[in-house]
């Protein structure tokens, strides 16, 4: 008896986490040592220790009564003001705490942000491959999902086709960099690209086109790189954040949306997600774990492993013969299947105890995604298992 | 830019918070001691000791990984067990880690269940006076809300109505014992001759019809009276609760649902709800607190306070002339206005400090709110203005 929308959603949303079920009964049969997980993106280290430090602060020296209240829908005004001072120290901004609302984290902010904008039959823009979540959160708000498709010289946008894909009912484009599951960074280059036919776009129909930048990744750069400041370069951006990966919090639900006050009908935006807070049932980000970024939102986890594990991933299965694009920055690489069935080699694969996730389920066929949050010990321990997986088709 | 139907939500939604806004505003003219806001329903008393420790504890003996990380989306298997252990010894049931989701409280936990079961233009019945965040949880997945009208003779269910307005599009029946806004209590009996009505249409359409109830007040009685374990009585019924009241962590966002084995379609059901979790952008519910609240499933705030302002409340309003059905729980109080608009009576009755919200708000005109989570003394000082608000009218 549930709804028969939701039974679409059920069978096609799931296959992910089926990769990660198949790979707890892999492990029963063969054992740990035999099977290389690179299923699902949870984080594999530690959270700093300042958090804990911060938690143990927050119990002792804070009011009691405040801590677990409720609040403004849009978080703590101190959190607020907290977060938007670190964004401006790093990106020479101006933001206030007006321009901050605390989210449940990145998931929570995009569903924020897409019922405040999204009609029914509205359509918002993603570029393949995307983060398949996205599919679902378009769907909530009985969008129209546009795809374009990928580029796979660089994994950057298909300008051309992003430009074809932009119509009178385009409400939003969500971009996503560094990106799941590419690892792409788009520089200020791609940015300005992307801005300039968004301009383009909103003069030709006279309308307002948000770009969504959902940047859970943002800390997670490589060799120096850094995520490009999209609001510097397009006055209608809102950006995404989630606490899940910098810090390694990803149970903890905390993040924020960032909506600078150069957007169209800047007040009425604010409001309007303000509510959706409230009203898709979030209501807020969770009070204690609000109290506790206050104190670290200038912090990170030691990101260095996974920097050491792109390195080391990358080096080994180029030289085995794998095409890939070299990710900059998440922890996550999408290599080309040596055959053309994605599915087929995912599967395949399991036979040299790899679980990865084939492209389709990010709109990209002929490829798949390697989640390398894991030790440097199991990375190093898995490159015979890609190795063969690669040879089985010579 | 923001959405047609954003505007409409936010039109009707902001009623509580602008009255909240006004107190706000009258504080700032009058002085603190001169206003009396029973707006809002955030609770006054402090979370008990046992929830500080439990924190400590958490953060000092678990794994620092685990509790911060991901886990299956219906939570933690050790919380859901302890909670399900926790209901059974209260109730005689048999749940098992199998039949709870924690939620992002019960307004995440509400989302959550409409949108597994819900598709556009079926229909949930409420039953007014209701809290209105309902109207907004049934628009966020197309749904229609049927209202059945308020029973003022005791503020239990208009059962020939609710009879009359299910229909075979009916899906779910939301139910809210103890109720905010009236502090009813569902007697055995109402229970008994709702589940009847939804068995006897559930034969005659041959559907299955959900009995959500919403219990965040489960704890919350006064008297000894107790709230009705309504699994007992209805096969398709599934609760949403929250800790929010009974242990004051209303901002924590942390809350389950159980869904019995018994309802139709259990496996299919619990999936879906499951997956809508994730799928609504909610993800989990927060880790870390609900490691803290497996330690702390069977306490409650000093609830006592709540009691002793309600009979307060009622002794002296009654005495004034009010015209009140006794809240056998919660801490609301619906009394009947002393004149027909009940917008223009919590207009007025600003004059005399009082900020209290208008029934209309719920479904329910010619009434008015009082949420009385507010401390004794204030509720003391409060009567005199109560007392002149009525005399206006003599």
């Amino acid at each position: 008896m549930i709804s028969q929308k939701m039974k679409k959603l059920v069978a096609g949303s799931s296959a992910i986490r089926a990769m990660f079920e198949e790979g707890k009964r892999m492990i029963a049969q063969r054992g740990e040592e035999n099977v290389f997980d690179f299923s699902l993106g949870n984080p594999s280290i530690l959270p700093p220790e300042d958090v804990k430090e911060a938690m143990k602060e927050v119990i002792e020296t804070e009011d009691p009564m405040l801590i677990h209240s409720y609040m403004n829908n849009a978080g703590y005004e101190d959190v607020r003001k907290t977060i938007a001072d670190t964004i401006n120290q790093k990106n020479s901004s101006s933001f206030t705490e007006k321009n901050i609302i605390m989210t449940v984290g990145a998931a929570g902010g995009l569903n924020v942000a897409l019922k405040a904008i999204t009609d029914p039959g509205d359509e918002i823009v993603v570029i393949a491959p995307y983060f398949g979540e996205y599919k679902n959160y378009i769907s909530n708000v009985d969008g129209v999902q546009v795809t374009v498709s990928p580029d796979t010289e660089n994994f950057s946008v298909n300008f051309e086709e992003l430009r074809e894909k932009i119509s009178p009912k385009t409400k939003a484009l969500i971009l996503n960099s560094p990106n799941n599951p590419t690892g792409a960074l788009y520089s200020e280059e791609d940015i300005k690209k992307t801005a300039d036919i968004l301009l383009e776009k909103e003069k030709e129909y006279g309308i307002s086109i948000y770009l969504i930048t959902d940047e859970p990744y943002r800390e997670i750069v490589f060799n120096g790189n850094k995520a490009v400041f999209v609001p510097k370069f397009y006055h209608n951006t809102i950006i995404g954040y989630s606490y899940a990966k910098s810090l390694s919090l990803p149970g903890e639900r905390i993040g924020y949306l960032v909506i600078p006050s150069e957007i169209d009908d800047f007040e009425e935006v604010l409001g309007a997600m303000t509510v959706a807070n409230r009203i898709l049932g979030f209501v807020n980000a969770p009070s204690f774990m609000q109290r506790v970024i206050m104190r670290v939102a200038d912090k990170t986890a030691d990101l260095s492993v996974y920097e050491r594990n792109e390195a080391k991933l990358y080096k080994a299965l180029t030289e085995y013969g794998y095409e890939i694009v070299e990710p900059k920055g998440t922890f996550y690489m999408f290599p080309k299947c040596p055959i053309e069935d994605d599915k087929k080699f995912c599967e395949d694969a399991k036979e040299f105890g790899l679980v990865v996730v084939p492209g389709s389920t990010f709109g990209c066929p002929g490829y798949f995604r390697i989640a390398f949050c894991v030790s440097e010990e199991k990375v190093e321990r898995s490159l015979p298992a890609f190795k063969k997986a690669i040879e089985k088709y010579r």
